[in-house]
């Protein structure tokens, strides 16, 4: 089996999908030659993880590019986020603003801007045609629950924060895929299930109704990464690789 | 025909589809009882709206509650919100930041948080059964650029604030829809229509290319309100009463 990619950034890697993503990447048959595991708090599984920090981020490009060298970036998995719960009612303003700040502006659109360059160069390499994620990808980690059309059980999940922003993140996902299709650069939100992880499970849930184990989950999204090609850029899916409706 | 409610508040109704909203109503064969045209600055045209101020909205709230004695508020349309023109490249935190705060915290959380209790106070009048705009609704002015599913071209409308900002206003619509059913409101996104307002074509556009008159859209709007139901509630319907993908 080739590998994924030649290198691969994940976000948010100190923890949970994260860090299961790094470990399950470095024990591959052919692992990426380069692996490199961001987060905002590397001391502890709590330290939450975003990337509003634009010197930060700026910091890991110079890094990555000057272990990189003259070759780009070729797999970048956008992972940290934060989750946020409240109904209608205690709803408040701060939280709705911090959850799309971190999820959306953050931890997404500042994040891609900066890693551009590289994903860009990694694109233009040599004898590369169509999209995939050994050339150039984005993946950003979504969640069902930020799925507009599937959003009926509200009085069982009622994170309206969480939801909103990752729709907001569906949403740039999608205008991100059409716009760097030409440049070569593919672009997809993955739900990776409902995971018995801490952010899965935290407040509303005991940790035995998450029914899926991180390993699973992580399995299955990366064989869902190796698939994916030109017609599915820009899709919304699952671990399985089920398309989920926006 | 029947009034199409008793009571009406429409925000952002110092221009384009707003005043147009509050005009046809008010000349209509049944018109409310009462119509509340609400605006961050009634001065000029170009005062742009929102609802982010609480206190503002307070005031507000305590002014129509007081016209309408013990009658609650039964039609709440919010028309209120902000464009914003960017490029994944041009694009700065703030700018989404602040399309977000515009047109999904302030212009329509808050603001329903605020009016909910005169909201629930109509859906309880005698003999009101299912869902209704005449009963207690909540119209939340979307766009097709707010549509995941329809974006497919950026070129043509590099709008990233705009469109993940109303992409999260429809999820949160959605959510309001299912969470409000049981208390007897309806949630609708309705998309107006590519029209030719100040704000439908500004910057990207020539007015003349904006082919609908925001006479027709408010006509087309009305006449979808009035055959809002139990069964429409939560959906994403355009002027005409067509439904649009998520």
């Amino acid at each position: 089996m080739a590998a994924l990619a030649r290198s691969v950034l994940v976000t948010g890697s100190n923890r949970g999908i994260g860090l299961e993503l790094v470990r399950q990447l470095a024990a591959s048959p052919r692992p990426p030659q380069h692996i490199f595991a961001t987060c905002r708090d590397p001391e502890g599984p709590r330290g939450k993880v975003n990337a509003v920090n634009l010197p930060s981020i700026r910091g890991a490009v110079r890094a990555v590019g000057s272990h990189l060298k003259d070759q780009g970036l070729n797999l970048l998995i956008n992972n940290a986020g934060v989750s946020s719960h409240a109904t209608l009612r205690s709803l408040d303003s701060r939280e709705m603003l911090s959850a799309f700040a971190t999820n959306v502006v953050g931890a997404l659109v500042s994040l891609l801007q900066e890693f551009l360059p590289l994903l860009e160069k990694a694109a233009k390499g040599v004898g590369k045609e169509g999209l995939s994620c050994s050339r150039a990808a984005v993946i950003n980690i979504s969640t069902k629950l930020g799925s507009i059309g599937l959003c009926l059980k509200v009085p069982e999940a009622p994170m309206y924060p969480y939801r909103a922003s990752k729709a907001a993140q569906n949403m740039v996902t999608r205008c991100m895929a059409a716009e760097l299709q030409d440049k070569g650069i593919l672009c997809v939100a993955i739900h990776p299930g409902w995971v018995k992880t801490d952010m899965g499970t935290e407040k509303v849930l005991s940790r035995e109704q998450a029914p899926l184990m991180v390993e699973h989950s992580v399995q299955g999204i990366l064989t869902v990464l190796a698939n994916l090609s030109q017609d599915t850029s820009g899709a919304f899916l699952d671990w399985e690789g089920n398309t989920l409706p926006w």
